[in-house]
Parts: structure tokens; C-alpha cells; sequence
């Protein structure tokens, strides 16, 4: 497989560490490294809208920007530094200061205070995390209207309650997880587009230490950095926080769906879908002789969905992230004693998660394989049952509709194990004489219990799924 | 019951029972009542659609219409057969069935499941429920622009970590407040507009028993109801809920954070403003001699600030009612084992818990009195000291930035409690050079601490919050 | 109401309303009379300390608590009061003086505050929930002894990532399940035993009211409710609740596993176990011709896991509570502005749905029915593959365990559907050459993946836990 | 790096990078080669444990042990192979096996699967923790009793929903912080000594790759690492993760509410503690001129609570990891697909999480300065209202208890701001002549709102504290 190769989507790129390649593939992990570019890209973005609007000497903004580079810092005496004050910004502001000419050190966090660049460097990083995991998604989606469409006329056996239920076609799943997916995306879109927003407000939110200019300053901060600006300064205002959570809890939603889905159709005793066609599980990593995707320490034979179950060990995060994120928007007056700081970690996981999952989802997809003849072969060996539904219809005209149900779940209470509904409502003498009275005999019967012929919308469901999406993204290419 | 006259917000309207006054007050309350009469809905507005695409009698509609009425169902009986099936769906459609003529019976939940009857009704549930959050939210709002156009320029500290920064205005305070409410009623807006669809698939989501007509009955099944037609069925594609889950937490983080405010601010020792001025907590219910609103069983003298209380009673279970349903989105196939049931009352529960934060806030802000003078008198008790970032600037051409940052932090280390910012810098010895120097004398430094003169964009933000306020309101006026 | 005859489990109890015999069974669920009633028995035994400590006239404490009747109070009209003091307290006792008689008036509510009621009242409803989990839990943990006792030697699939492993049997199964149950009655045990104590401490936690008798009235109020006497009131002191609200949780966890195995084995391709044997989902409850336990109202003939399924519907609701509670637990100085009154109707609901997880468990496990004839079909299916770990362990003494891992793997790699593991590593030129080599041929192989001979400790570990189980039932009896 | 000297608590330990020591102090922190470390821990006491059970030959468990350090492995690269099994058990194992003397090989995870090694290893992290944690919490438990007994008959305000009350005592809220740590330390000790398990079942859960000698291995395992030998392998019975996340989840309950006291208490209008006294904030890093703990970047005055904030900034963080560690616990059959994986990651960080806040709270009470003055002249400045509870308990044997509540509330109600107790009584006619009647004057008043003769059991309860913590401690010692 390719870690890296140039065009490959974030799917392609691993974390580093332990557990860095489960858990934070794709390009939306957030380390130190990343925070305090974020943080320097919101300063010197500060210095040159302080130059821009006349604030600072000419050249501050370029002098400041030249080195704000995460390199030239020491995240770990940053750190340290840190427990002074709570947050890891005055140290920061220190070694920047002291790093440029004279001349523009005025141009360095004037008019901001430390939640301005963290909450500021959040949406940075909010934003390109963003970017990742909707290059990621997109292939997740791409690849789900790929099946939809190649197997929009492939009988499976519907499952509700993880009970055999009425057939559906394998297209319509994938379409169900492509419309997913295409609505986890548009929740991203809007959230990129409306809330990630500039704070800047200084120490209390009045601006107050740039006089009159303070609005003049936000408004050219926002503009250097792309990012909105506020109507007011958001530092107790959580909201956007709590948006942006969601948006990624959505594609959480969306993807541990998926997974959740080709779990229960790769079980051994179904078969009916595998991870790692070509594409995905069965690329090698290192020489012949290593491990298989899939493959298990104690038992050579197995090949597990390894995909699945990391968007799963991924998603199944979430719902306790947004938890602490919504919790933390309780926060007072003009700086929350411990709610603010309860976000950083926090949002810096969700969005690695979320984009670990959509990394691993895009593969998964990527290699999944379909046996449709497994899916074929488990509906048949159901025995008609699951077309209960429709020999009831084809009963109702003669008995009505709760007398058909209710002879055929009294045919299906005793019946043997293995007698196909056929047999076992002719067998019943109940349901014989009733079936004899209203004309219908075995072959009718048979009719009903052919799957193919009771799809109902399946395929006109994937056709519309499938024109949404692409809808969806014609509607992107446009708006670029 | 109604606390008041006609014309009233939710906000006056109390739940039953003995919590439901305090956690389920407004409209967005949702009892067995609202369930059964949300359902019976659907299923007869499925009735007319069936009869509008032609699949049953004419008249059927109306005739199913006619008896679904909640108060003609037993919800307890229901609720004792519901043990059978795992939901309440099939014993109310077998009584429903059984009380409708014999030619409309084809017309009961035809082409339906369960799930698509509680999914629907969840969805009518949820747009009565935003609604009436939404007048909550109007009046809440309304009030915070007042109170902030009113208080542009009432000077106060300014608290962050809850220490003493640089002054605000208490308009400044409410214009936050407004920010964050209407940005919420916007998530609310935008979630009844585009995401509360109908939900209708049938047994599988292939609506097979309806045949060719499945479709075209969905669809009018939503316009029968008001709600969207989703491009497929959504039965195990949960976004929907999480969004709308998202939306009301949305809400409550706005809330909180007001209630948190007030509580902050009410505090005996400080004493800025206080619930209950009229319209608020003074009104009594009942005759003379009964309890005031705040008052306390042991303590004869409290007023406590039972509204921001109450409100934040409410909002400090959303996040963890967010995190069930998002973990609950994970849902297996064609129909969840489990995960779909854990929505049900937690759903309820959201719009409750959420609804009655609304009217306790809109009973809060309706309420608030602000005491102008206190909040300058402890602005004045700190000595000037808040003032100190701008005491910092005026040394800062002279000395430079970092340098008078420090030079004051000492000054501030060293100095007894008690000593105001100027005297404390003209009686150090380092300081006292330093400002020699500078030229600048007690005068200059007496100047740099009044509040007034330190305010920034204070009342810009105001007005621009209360521009912003205006151009949403008319926006939503001129789309209906 | 009982579904059945005296000496059932609380099992048999159904909540009410439409949702009630769903996530209300048992007796846990805690209404607005178990408050008042609870909040009334705290009152009451008040009095009666009091009158013991020689603070009121003799007969107070009868007088009272002749009159802490539940029935005789409206709770709508002390939930309507509760809106002006934020809690029902105070007009509970307004009320409940005003029936006393005169002289008995003063025993009513002596020195305690509003919280000290409901945070007893709170501890009576947990006990009683704790009493009736305990006896639902112990019918669970029962049949799932006897379930191990009886499936001791029946061999079947283990399944790791829901792929098929290495064989188990189902009794190893089953008493996995039963010492989740003991351990989870642990918990509970423990809690009901060290943790549920009286809170009292009148206004802010002082007794000051009551002199210098406070300590020994909280005392004699301990021994008239059978609660602890902590060591201080505990007013803003969380962790009881956080320790009772993790105890449940232990319990969902437990329960949530057991019904998550069941909705998997019971799938229609695996079917090894089904819900509704006798004494389970068979039991009708009407007439004949009702619906049966487990019916669909789309598909007669549908036999779902409804109380596995009702279980998760429950359970999958308890973290989200446990973290309000936890979050919850943040409480300011001596009484909380928001956090206490957000525990209220979370601890209630904790309570109801485990207790309501807990009486489905005791109907799944009472009704579970096995077949081990699937099990072992289901396990021969497979070919032998999921015991390849051990056919790695014949073939390791000849050629090293990691070449035997990697043969195996290899050769289920390029083998075709559908061949077995013996034929597989026989028709690979490579493992052929080394099972020759090593002297294996197919008799070994055959007798190397007969899962008889691959059980390991199965046997003996279902023998320690129900050597356990007895040990603590033992223990159980002993300690009363 | 250690701020301090040798023999400090792991209070003096930072954590590295940006956010290390804000949220990673303390010994509790988990990295990559504390896990890996673990893990070979746990691979080298299985070695030992096979050759003491006579299964591998002899010194083959010294071999695998001396070769068993976390330095000699690259966790990046087993990270990396890490994405093709889904954990990195396999690739450390191929590793180590290739490391070691071949006739050592055969006792590399003899008998092992995967998951037998990670949650081995987390219970040796977990044990790691907690007794980091317990050292320090031991130190801010002994703080908070010195702080009990010193401040015993300090007078201060109590304060309900934020608003003045009766008074307490400064002693009686230290000690109640006490009683809630040794409560909390009580919880983590016995997860410690009960419920820190080996986990060893192999493939699936059976051991059945070491035949008989099973279960044997598996208590000497437990023997080799000093934990418990559980009834049943627990790989999918994750009842003692739940409890250990509750045990750490009720340290972050005793934290959190002394944090969220500290700062309430160290409000500007309050200030009636601070944090930095000696041993606490004041104590410098690095030369002078540097930032003191708590200084603010923008204004220089500030100083912040910071211990108490980051002890917010990590509890807050608790009720969502819990909830996600609860919600894992629904595991599936043998082996879960994600919920196992979503656990690893998330005990990590609650481990991390509380040990932090264990010490910064360490250092928050070793710090803390308290300020009597200020409490006594708080209290005064309420002009005797907070004791109107206890002049309605002077003024009831003469008119009645609810007649005085009453009075009082009304006096309350009309008296203007400032005018104290005694002077709204006697000036409010309605109650002057009450008071006249009873008896009743100016000095009798006078002496009701002294909060010195209104304490109640305040010492008592110290006392009792301190005995109770005295208790404990000594049971500690004499267990050991």
C-alpha cells in the first residue's frame, strides 16, 4: 500500500506512535506541532493587519510572519512555561518577541489576549482538519455510489432487529450510506463556511487596548486568515465550538454506521461483503511473509475486518467528545475558569478522530468486495419467510389484511425448523382451506416469495440517491 | 397552567406533576399525549395520501382523520401491549383498524412500519417543539437587546478566571447574550427547514408493499404533513437526529452560559443585577402570605435567583442527552436492535429539558434588574488596578511593552491590599523612576485608570450586535 | 400490573403508559408518588428523631407520621409552588404543617433545608431501586447458572470481531455472562451498604438551627430511615451519587453485553439461541389472536429478540446519564445553582432504566432457548478454519510457531471458498511438503480440528464461576 | 521535569510538550513507552509464568524479561504494522520473538492473544496511576486537614445558589473537601486491591492452546504481575473498566469541587482565599523578571487562579470520557469490533486526566492562602440578613415559626438596600410590634446575628473529620 504517494487522498497518510496509525490517520490530527503553527499563523496574521491598518511600522507584519515558523520554537519549554499562567500563549509571546527586530516587536499580540490566539489557532485548525476529512469523505462517498450503482439490482435479505426482514438490494444499503456521507459533508461544508470565525477581543472583549481601531483590526485579522469575522468577539459565546462538534459528530454518525454494517455482513456465518479487495485490505505492507491486513496473532486462518472495526474503535469516541465540548459552553463571564481549557485536548481528538475515521472509511470502501451470490444464497435458504410480508398482501383481498397476517405468523409458530412458507402454509390446515377459498396455490405463492419481485422502490431509491449525489457536487464545483 | 394572561409566551406555561413546572415548563414538552396524537397524525395523514395516489377509497382519509384522536386511545393499554412487539406502533394500528369503517381499514398503515410511524411522529414532535422554543427564544432575545441597548454604556468589571480584568459595559454583557440566542434559533431555523423529513420505507426502506406507488405516496405524505421528503427513506441513517439534537444543544449552551452569567453576577458580593424585578420573580402566584419566587424554606431572607437556577437545572443534562443519541446513531442494517429505542424518550426528554430553559430564560431576561451603581462602585473598590493593562500602554512608549507589563506586575506583588494602582506605582521605587522619566505624573495615571476611558469598542460591539439582531428578525419576517 | 401469578420477579411488573412496560419494567422506575412518599418518610422520620432527642413533645413523631401519606398531597399543586423556590420542598411542608396538629407542627421539617429531604428521599428511592435490581438480577444470574450448568459441553463457534474463532461452548458463554451479573450485584451491594446515607445539615450544612443537638438528631434520623450516618452532611460532597450512579452503570454494562450476544447468536443465519422458550416470549398476554411476543407489524412472520432488544434500549441510555451525574458533581460552596436540581430526574431515570434493563434480562435469560444442533452445524461449517490455532500448534514442534502461523495463513489466503482446512494445507504444494516433512497427515489433521479436542479450560472455568456464584449466594445468606 | 526537589509528590512532575503540564502532570500520565513497557511487561511475566508451569524450558522467562524494555522497540514502526491487525500486539511480538535466543522463542505470548497482552497491560498502567494519583491526593487530603483544624472557628459567609446564608465555618468547608478526597481514595484503593486483573483467555477466551495447563498459567501470571486472578478471562466482561473509570471519575468529583470552591472563594469581590501562598504559586520558574504563576500576557495586575482552573480544565474532561468507557462496555461475543479499541486511548486520558488534577490539587492546597479578615468583614457587610433564620427561630416560641419565616421575608422584601437585620425589623411596624409583644429588643437581636453564636455542630464536624481521616490513615499503615 501507499503511505504517501503524491495524489492519494489523506486516507493514505498514518499518525505517528503507538496507536497514531489507528487512530489518527488522515490529515485532521492535531499535535504540538500543528498548534503552535496555528498559534504563530494567528499572530503574524495579527501583525500584518496591525500594519494594514496603520497601527504598527510597515514591514512589522512581514518581519513577524518571516518568523512565525513552529520550528524555531520548543513546544516543551513553551509547556513549562505554560503552568505559569494557565495556557501556553504569554511564553509563546515571550520567545516570539524576542526572536524579531526591535522595530516590530509592537506588532507582536498587541490589542490580543491568550484566548484570542487559541481560539483563533482552533479554527485553523478546525478549518484543515475540515479540509482532510472531506478529501476523505469523498472518496468514502465516491466509492459508495460506485457499489450503489454496480449493485443496484442485487437481492440481499433486508435485516431489521438483526432478523432476516424483506429483500432489499445491496445497492440501496450502499446508497443509504452515500446519502449519509453526502449529508455528514454538507454539515462540514456549512460549518467551514459560516462559524469558523476570528476571535479576537483582547482581554475582556472590548478591544480596548487598540482604542478606536479594535473592529478595523478583527475584520483585516479575519481577512488575512480567511476566516470570518464576528459580529461580536465569541470568547464566552461557545456555540461555534458546539457547531463544529456536531458537524464532526454527523460524520462520526456516518461512518460508525457503515462500519457497524459491513461488520455484521462480514460475519462468517453471512459473507455476503469482505474488506480488502483490491485496493484495500490484501495491499502488503513491507515483504511477503509479514502480516495480512486482518490478519490475527493467535489464529493464521482469520481476516478481520480490520477497516470496520478501527472507524468503529474511532466513532464509538465521539458521542463523549461532544459531551465535553457541549458541557464546556457553560462558560462565565469574560473568560471561563477551566471550561475554556477543557476544549483544547478535547476538540484537538475529535477532530482526529473523526478524521482517522473517514481515513479508514475511504479504504474500506475503497476494498470492499460483494458476493452477491452469498447474499442470494442466504435469502434462499430463508425458505420465502422473509416475503412474508408480501404473501400476506397476496391474501389480503380475499381475507383481509390482519386475518393474512395473523395466519401466516400462526403458520411460522408451527412450523418445523427448515419448512419453507410455501410448504408450511399448504401443511397448515387453517391457512390451506383459506388459501383454497381465495384461488391461490402453490405457484402463486411462489410468485410471492421471489425476492426479485419484491423490491418495491429499491432501485428508484438508488437512482435518486445517486442524482443527489451527484447534484451535490456539481453544486461544489460551482461554488469554487 | 397559565402564570399568567393571554398573549404570553410559552414561558408561561407549566408542566404537571411535581418536577414538570421546573424542568417542563413551555411548549416543547412532550407526554404520552403528544406521542399518541403525534402518531395518530401520521397515520392519518398517510391515509390521505394513500387516498390522493389512489390506492384506497375515496373518503378513507377522512375517515381515518376523523377518529385519530389521542384522547380515544388507552395509552396505557397500548403501552401494555407495546411489551409484545418492542413498540407502541402495532397495538394502536390494530385499535385504530378496528374502530375506522371496514372500506377505510385498507387505508390504516398501509405500506408502513413501526419505525416509520414513531420516526415521523418524532419529527412532528420536534417542529412543535422548536416552535415554542423559538417564542421562548424571541422574547429572551428581545429582552437581551433591550437590556443591552439600554446599558451601552453602563461601565462594569470586566471578569475573567472571575478576577478583575479591564471594564466592559453591562451592554456589552447582553449583547453577548443576544449573539448567542440568536445564532441558536438560526440552528434551530435552519434544522425545521431542511432537516425534519419524513421517514416512510416500509418494512425494509423499499417500501415494497406499496409496489410501483411507493415514492409518490412519500412524497405526499410530507406535503400532507408539512415535513420533507428525504431522497430516501432514513431509517438507520440517524444524522437527522443527531442534528437536531445538535440544534437544541445549541440552544442550551446558550442559555447556560446566561444563567451562568446571572448567577455570577447576583451573587451577594456582588450584586449587579437580580432576578425578579417586574414581570419577573416579584410576581406572585396565589394569594398574599404564600411564597416568592427565590424565597427559602429555612432562610427567610434569601432571594435567590431560582430562574437562572432552574435554567441551568435544565441545561446541564443536554450534553449528556446528546451524547445518547449520538452514540445511538450507530444502528445496525435495516431496523436497530436497541439503539433506535434508547431515541425515543431521550428525543423527548432534549425538547423538554430544553424548552423549559427557553421560558425560564425568557421569565429570567423579562425579570433581570440591573444596578447600575453597584456594578461601578466594585469597579471603583479595585482600586484602579483592573485599569492596569491600559496603565500599561501609556508606560509603554516610554519603556516599552514588556517592560511596563512587568514593572506593573511587581508593583502589584509588592503592594498592600488596599493600595490603589497609583499609589501603589508612585510609591515603587523602580516604577517611580520609571515614570519620572516618562514624565508622567499622578494626573496622567489617575486618567488611565477611569474606567469610561477604557471601554474600546464596547459600544460598537452593542450596536453592532443590535444591527444584526434587527437585520435577523426582518429576515425572518420577510420569508413568511 | 402482573403479566403473571404471585412470586414472579419484579420481571413481571409493568410500568405505565405508552413507554413504561418498555424502559419502566421492574421496580426501580421512580414516579411522583415514590418522591413524595420518599420525601414524606424523610419528614416523618424527622419527627420521630426528634421526639427521640427530646426536641418535640412526645407523640410529634406518630402525629407526622400519620400523616406523610403520599395520596394526600396534589403533587400538581406542589409542582406548581415548586416554580417560586425552585424545589417541592417548601410547599410540601407548608402543607404538611398545616395538617398536623398544633402541637406537633413544630417536629415538621426542624432543622433541615429543602435538600436534605430530597437528597434522603433520593437515597430511600435508590435503595428500593437497588432492592428490586437485586432481585431481578439474581433470576438473571440464576438461569444464566443453570444455562452454564447444563451447556457445560456444548461446542460452539467462539467468534472474535464477529469472525469465527476458536470453538467455546455455550455454557463458557453463559457463565461469562453470570459473573458480569455477580460482579455488577457487588456493586450494588456495596453501595446499598456503605454509601446510601441520610443527608442532613439544615441551611448550609451546619445543623445551627438545631443547637448543639444536630449531630445526634442526624444520628437518630439515620436509624430511623436504615440509612448511613455519614460522617458530615454531604450536601455539596457528590461522590455517593457518582458511586450509585456507577454501581448502575456496572449493572447496564453487565446486562448490555448479555442482550448484545443474544440479538447476535439469535440472527436468522446464525439462529443458535432464540428469546421466547417457556416462561419467556411465548407467554401470551390476551386472547389468542393477539399478537404474540416478538411479532413485526409489517412481516407475520417475524420472531424478534424483543426483550434483548429492550435491554439495549435501555442500557444504551446510561452512560449519557452517568455522565450528567458525574458532570453534575461540580457543585458550588454549600449548595449548587443548577447541578443539584439537574441530578433529580437523571438519578430517577438511571434507577427506572436499569431496573427496567434489569426485569427484561430476568424474562430473556428465563426464556432463552438453545440449540445446540446449530451450534455445532454452524461451527462445522466452517471447515475447520477456527482451528487453525490449533493445527499451528501440531505443525509448531516441526517447524517453529511463527512458520506454522504464516503456512496456515498463506494457505487460507490462496484457498477457494468453501474448502476445508485440511484439504486446503494438503493441496498447497508448500504445507504439504512440510506436514510431510513432519510426519502430519490427514488422520492428524482431522483429529487436530475436531473442536471437541480444542476446548482448553471451558469446562473448568464454568465450573469456578458457578463455584463463585454459589460461594457469594452463600455469602448473601449468610450475611443476614 | 521536576520543578521541584526529591522527594516531592508526583505533584512536581511536568508533562512534555504543549499542553503536558497543564493536563499531564502527575505520575498517572500515559505515553507510548509506558504502554509498550506494559505490554513487554506483561510478555515477560508470561514467560516466567509458562516456565514456572514447566511449559518452556528452563530460563527461557529471564531470557524474554531481560529483553522485555520499552527502549529496545520503535513504536512508531509497530505503530505503523499496527493498521494491518488493528492493534499493535503482533508486530511487538514478531519483535520480541525475533530478539530472543531461540530457545527462548516458544515463550513469547505462549497462549496469548492480542488482547490478553493490551489489558493485562492497561490494569498494570491503571495500578501505575492510581498509586501516583493516591500520593497525591494523600498529600492534598493532609493539606486540607491541616487547613480543617487551623481554620476550625473561622467564621465565614456559607453561601446557597451563590447567595449569603447561614454561616460555616472555613474549618467545616476544608473539611469537607477532606472527607471527599479520602472518600475518593477509598474508591480508587479498592479498585486497586479487587478489581486490577490479569486478563488471559487466549484466542477466545478458552486458553486453549496451553491445554490443561490453562488456568494454572494463568494464576502464576497473576502471581508475576501483583494483580488478581480473575474468576474467567473478562475479555468481553468489561465490568472492571467501568469501575476503574468510576473510581478515577469520583477522584475528578472531589477535585472538581474544590476547584470550583478555590475559585469562587478567590473571586476579586470575595477574595477570602487566594491561591500562591508558600509552597504554592509564588514560588518562581526560572530567574527573576520571568512570569509568577497566575500573571495574565495582557494585563499585568492579574493573578489568576491557575491551579484551581486546571484542575477545571481536567475534571471537566471526566464525564465524557467515563461515559465513552461505559458505553464500551457493550462488547461483543468474544472479541468486540471497536468498542475494546475505543477504550484504550480513553483510560489513557482519564488516567492522565485525574492525575493531573490530583496534582495540581496537590499544589492548589499546598498553596492556598486564606484570609479570615476578609470572611469575617464579608459576613458583617450583610448586615446580619444571612442569620435571619436563626432570629426566626428567637422570634417562634412567641409567634409561631412559619409567622416569623414570614415576617422576616416580608421585612426583607421592603427594606431598603443597606439597612441591616435588626434596623429592618424594628423599623418595619408590622414586626416592631411582634417583637414588642414577645419581648423582644435591640440587644436580643443584636446577640441573634452574631454568626459566632450561630455555628452549630461547625467544630464537631471538624472534628469528626479529622478523626475519620486520622482513621484511615492509620488503617492504611497497618495494612501494609
Amino acid at each position: 500500500m501507499s503511505e504517501s504517494g503524491p495524489g492519494l487522498s489523506g486516507g493514505g497518510l498514518f499518525g505517528g506512535g503507538l496507536f497514531g496509525g489507528l487512530f489518527g490517520r488522515g490529515g485532521a490530527a492535531v499535535d504540538d506541532h500543528a498548534w503552535l503553527q496555528a498559534m504563530l499563523d494567528t499572530e503574524a496574521a495579527l501583525a500584518r493587519a496591525l500594519e494594514r491598518a496603520g497601527l504598527v511600522s510597515a514591514g512589522a507584519g512581514a518581519a513577524v510572519s518571516a518568523l512565525a515558523v513552529a520550528g524555531r520554537f520548543d513546544a516543551n519549554e513553551i509547556g513549562r512555561q505554560a503552568t505559569l499562567t494557565g495556557n501556553p500563549v504569554p511564553a509563546l509571546v515571550r520567545e516570539l518577541s524576542a526572536a524579531v527586530p526591535p522595530e516590530a516587536r509592537d506588532a507582536v499580540h498587541r490589542g490580543a489576549t491568550s484566548q484570542d490566539i487559541i481560539d483563533t489557532a482552533a479554527m485553523l485548525l478546525a478549518r484543515r482538519g475540515i479540509q482532510a476529512i472531506e478529501a476523505d469523505l469523498a472518496v468514502a462517498a465516491g466509492r459508495a455510489a460506485a457499489l450503489a450503482q454496480e449493485h443496484e439490482a442485487t437481492v440481499m435479505a433486508g435485516r431489521t432487529l438483526l432478523q432476516q426482514a424483506v429483500p432489499v438490494t445491496f445497492g440501496l444499503i450502499a446508497a443509504g450510506w452515500l446519502v449519509a456521507i453526502d449529508d455528514a459533508m454538507a454539515g462540514l461544508a456549512r460549518v467551514a463556511a459560516d462559524r469558523l470565525a476570528v476571535q479576537f477581543g483582547g482581554a475582556a472583549g472590548t478591544l480596548a487596548s487598540l482604542g478606536e481601531a479594535g473592529p478595523a483590526v478583527a475584520v483585516l485579522l479575519a481577512e488575512e486568515l480567511g476566516l470570518q469575522a464576528p459580529v461580536l468577539p465569541w470568547h464566552t459565546d461557545r456555540g461555534r465550538i458546539v457547531e463544529l462538534a456536531a458537524a464532526l459528530a454527523g460524520v462520526g454518525a456516518a461512518l460508525g454506521k457503515v462500519a457497524r454494517d459491513v461488520t455484521l455482513l462480514a460475519q462468517t456465518e453471512i459473507g455476503e461483503v469482505s474488506e480488502g479487495g483490491p485496493g484495500g485490505g490484501t495491499r502488503r505492507v513491507g515483504p511477503p511473509g509479514e502480516h495480512r491486513r486482518g490478519g490475527s496473532s493467535a489464529m493464521p486462518h482469520k481476516r478481520n475486518p480490520v477497516a470496520s472495526v478501527l472507524v468503529l474503535g474511532c466513532t464509538k469516541r465521539v458521542p463523549g467528545l461532544l459531551a465535553t465540548l457541549a458541557a464546556a459552553s457553560e462558560q462565565e463571564l469574560q473568560r471561563a475558569a477551566g471550561a475554556w481549557h477543557a476544549e483544547w485536548e478535547t476538540l484537538s481528538d475529535l477532530l482526529r478522530l473523526t478524521g482517522s475515521a473517514a481515513a479508514w472509511s475511504a479504504d474500506l470502501l475503497g476494498g470492499l468486495t460483494v458476493d452477491a451470490a452469498r447474499m442470494r444464497a442466504n435469502l434462499d435458504a430463508a425458505g420465502g419467510w422473509p416475503l412474508s410480508e408480501h404473501v400476506a398482501a397476496v391474501l389480503a383481498p380475499a381475507i383481509g389484511r390482519l386475518a393474512a397476517h395473523d395466519l401466516i405468523a400462526a403458520a411460522a409458530h408451527s412450523a418445523e425448523a427448515g419448512t419453507s412458507l410455501t410448504d408450511a402454509l399448504l401443511a397448515d390446515p387453517l391457512a390451506a382451506r383459506a388459501l383454497a377459498a381465495a384461488g391461490i396455490g402453490r405457484t402463486q405463492l411462489e410468485a410471492a416469495v421471489d425476492p426479485a419481485g419484491y423490491l418495491g422502490a429499491s432501485a428508484e431509491f438508488v437512482r435518486s440517491a445517486l442524482a443527489a449525489h451527484r447534484q451535490r457536487k456539481g453544486d461544489q464545483i460551482s461554488e469554487r
